[in-house]
Order: structure tokens, then sequence, then C-alpha cells
């Protein structure tokens, strides 16, 4: 444990850059030995993560009849750009000793939930009061309503098939739902774009944009890091860990990649919640602590060999 | 059954005008003694159903923080006109032996689902084909897309949380929600509401229209009627009887109050449905088949007192 956390304390464990620099240096306390073996064990480890969830769920959207319903849904699925919360589902999941495939049906859903929510936000509504996006329209604003409309039931849905009587994890499913529900509903992700609807209304656009990253992006990543240790069987006091960790990471990352990259408050409280995010992951197995602490920087990581 | 059949098949049972006709003759061949006992005890059983449907779901959804999301929640659930499929869920619980409380998580889920779908079929989007609505829109296009959005996930979230280890009904709940997930989504209402956008880039409307009826109104109240059967404990050949039940009724209800409601040959097809519908209650409970047979029509009975 002693390595794993001065790992954690001492290097890019907590900087979650989204659109990872290649020129970057390498901070020179950097433990490189470690890092050398870490990287290439974590690179694999996140890539294995991301193809399995992605395999999951092509095999769950495959284009079949209505195609004029599912190839959209194919579509716009995957045209969504990629959110980190998923993959932490999983690996909180195997944090905690669970088997990484009872957390696949969770991580799908919650690909399905943010692929909506991504839609949505890019319709061209009349009467509004957000700029117009300029994201181009794949499919058509009518159809890119009901396919965003389509996503939301077929995440729970895929949810719901997961349950096997033989495992007995029916309750467990059932709590990942509230859970779901909760994160992405009004107490969530809705609350979340709540705020960034009232930044254009408003004239303290920074007080909605944290307010915005923490219901929105924080709530996603807390929901997603707790229902993988649900499904893997963790006690209630490491759900409570990886929620509470999972809340750090998406608020850090929503802060950013968003308005506060260049924000000197706001890099002072990303630096604090590195280190409380941290905290939260001590008393785990160490070798997994290392493969879930460089989950943001596989390709920043990759640019340094 | 005797009694109750000869009732299905020879007055208003499966006469389901959404817009109840006071003025309507009453058919000759009605049986009176039956009809006056009859209609004061389906009166007060489907305004008991509603009833508590709407207590439950305005417990559910309290005027509570975020108020920001809340009060628009609660306001767009109940703007919403009133589907007859909540209500049918419950229906069919009690006719398969079930108690109605099992129930009304799901026809909650059903009414949110319905309300969601409504506020989106609203929305005035920008380069939409469909004509602009002119329903007036009480949050503004902004909010009313987020809680439309909001709403479906509440619906499975109630649904989830009435799962109660004490009666081992989790796995009937899980059944349950892939039963609605795919009514209301690609294989259900989205189908539908993409027939109704195509009517409006088609010649063909009445082809459209019908097959939006099929998906979404019929594929609806099978899903209420099967899920009603599931949570009260039904067998599968009960099941599968009610899904068609409801599918018939579903359908019929769109006819009669869309494109159809003057159409000679749709009103034929509606009259061949009611049949088979009627066929779908045999070897239920007579008391509770009377019950249920009178579904759509109380305003309509109570007016010939």
């Amino acid at each position: 444990m002693a390595r794993a956390l001065s790992h954690i304390n001492g290097n890019s464990l907590f900087r979650l850059p989204c659109r990872p620099n290649p020129n970057r240096q390498l901070p020179l306390q950097f433990p490189c030995r470690v890092f050398k073996v870490t990287m290439s064990c974590n690179q694999s480890y996140w890539s294995s993560i991301n193809s399995d969830i992605e395999t999951h769920l092509k095999r769950a959207i495959p284009i079949r009849e209505p195609l004029t319903v599912f190839e959209p849904m194919n579509g716009l699925t995957f045209a969504a750009p990629r959110s980190t919360a998923p993959a932490l589902c999983v690996a909180a999941c195997e944090l905690v000793g669970g088997n990484r495939d009872v957390a696949l049906p969770a991580a799908s859903a919650l690909w399905l939930m943010y692929s909506a929510s991504f839609t949505h936000e890019h319709l061209p509504l009349a009467q509004s009061c957000r700029p117009r996006s300029d994201a181009g329209h794949l499919y058509g604003p009518n159809m890119e309503l009901l396919i965003g409309d389509a996503m939301i039931p077929f995440g729970f849905e895929l949810l719901a098939k997961s349950d096997d009587p033989a495992r007995n994890v029916s309750s467990r499913i059932l709590r990942v739902m509230v859970e779901i529900s909760r994160a992405v509903g009004s107490q969530g992700m809705i609350h979340g774009q709540y705020h960034e609807v009232e930044r254009y209304q408003s004239d303290n656009t920074k007080s909605c944009h944290v307010k915005k990253i923490e219901k929105y992006e924080g709530t996603l990543h807390g929901c997603a890091a707790a229902c993988g240790a649900i499904l893997g069987g963790g006690s209630e006091e490491e759900i409570e860990k990886m929620r509470r960790y999972g809340l750090y990471i998406g608020k850090i990352q929503g802060m950013v990649t968003g308005v506060g990259r260049n924000d000197k408050e706001l890099n002072i409280l990303v630096e604090e919640m590195r280190i409380l995010a941290a905290k939260e992951l001590m008393g785990f197995n160490e070798a997994k602590v290392l493969a879930i602490s460089n989950y943001f920087e596989p390709n920043f990581m990759c640019a340094q060999v």
C-alpha cells in the first residue's frame, strides 16, 4: 500500500487532462521503473475494459429490425464522445473483487445514458436560450429526439436483462437501477443540465458551470463507481468510498476540461480534490489501486515511452 | 361466464370513444338490470384505480428540492392528457388475482413514460418536418426537453424502489422493467412515433397512422396489461392473454380517436378487434371481467342513468 500511495500522491495519477498533451514533461519525482511497468499494465488494463464495454454494447445494439430505429440508435450511441464513467464502473467492480462481466451491462447502460444526454443537448430547439449547436446532425432533429428517448429505456433493458436467477443478484441489479435513475435524472445530470441552461441566462457563468460539473460529471462518475462496487459485491463502506472517489474524479474531469482549465482558483480546488480522491483508494488491493490510478492518462503515458 | 360474455359481445364493452357522447343511444339489446348494477360498480372501480394511481404518483413527485427540476416535473406529469394504459395495468393485476398495491409503481411508471413522450412530442424543434405544435409550453423548450428526459429514469426508479425482499418479487419487477423498456423504446412507442414522423413525409398518411397506432397505443396497452398480470402473479397463459387484450384495446382506442374515426374500413377493423379482445377475457373471473369490460366508458355509462 505504501508504494501505491506514494505513486498516488506523487505523479500523474489524478491529473486528468481530457486532451492529453504528448509534449508534456514527465514530473521529475516520477518513479520511472514503477511507471514503465505500470504504464504497459495500465494501458492494456484500460484498453481491455473499454474494448469489452464496446463489444458488449455492439452486440446489444445490432443493426436489426426496425432498421429505421436501430440504425440511428447504433450510429448515435457511438457518435457521442466517450465518457470515462462506464470504464470506471467496471474498474470499481474489479477493485472490490468482482468479475468484470457483471459490470458490463451497467457500464453499457451508463454509456447509453451519456450518449442520449449528448444527443439531446445538441438538438436544435426553437425558442431556446442556449446558443445553437454547431454539431452536425446525422439523422435530423426529429429522429435524434426520438432516438435519445429510446436510448434511456434501452439502457435499463440491458441492465434488467442481465439478471440471472442462478447468481441471485436481482436485488443488486435493482439497487443499481435506482442509482442510475437518480444519477441520470432529476437529482443528477438533469439538475446539472439545468445549471448549464441557467448559465446562458446568468451573469455568474462560473458559478453555474461549477454547479453543473458537480451535478453532471460528478454525479455520473460517483454513480458509475458506486454501481461497479455494488455489482462486484463490495461492502457498504467500499461502495461509499467508490462513490466519493468517482465524485471527485468526475468533478476534476469537468473542471480541467471546461471553463476552469485556466482558472487559478479552480486549479487549486482540483489539486485538493486529487488528494481527497487518492485517500478514498486507501485500503484497497495495492495492484488494483495502481491499475485504477492511471485511469485518465493512458495516451499521455503511452507518449512518454 | 356466460353472462359475462353476452355482456362483452352485446354492449358497449369494447366501444371506446375517447370523448364520450352523452347523447348516444344505449344499444337496444343492452341488459339493463345488469347494466345499472355494473355501471355504479364499474364507475367506482375505475375511479378508485385512477385515484390510487394519482395518489401514488403525487406522493412520488412531491414538489421538493431541487425545486427547479421537481416543480416542472410535477407540472408536466399532470399536464399531459391521461392515457388509459396505467389503469389497465392495475386492472389486469387484479384480474389475475393480484393485489392492487403491487401494480401501482408500474402504473405510475407508465404514466410518467406517456407524459414524457407527450412532452417531447410537442417540443418546438427547429428544422423539423412535423407541423409546429400549437400546444402551450409551460416551462420553455429547454426545460421541457430536460424534464421529459428526467421522467423516463424516474419511472424506472419508482419501479426499482418497489422491490421488497420480504415478498420475493425482484424477478417479477425486473421482468416488468424489460417489458416497459421495450414498449416505450425502440420496439414500441419510439417506433410508433417514427411512423408519425414518416406520416408528414409520405403520401400514404393513413397507412403510416395505422402503423403508428399499432406500435404506440397498441404496444403501450399490451405492455400495461401484461405487466399487471406479471405483477399479479398470473400464469404465462394469462400474461399473454392480457398482452393481446391490451394490444387490441390500444389499437381500438387509437383508431376511434384518430384519423380513423370516420373511416369505414377502419371501423370494420375496430369491430373485429372488439370481438377478438372479448375472447381474450374468457376464462377469467366473471365479476372481474364485468369490471374490466366497461373500462373506457364510465362517462358514457354515467350519462345513461
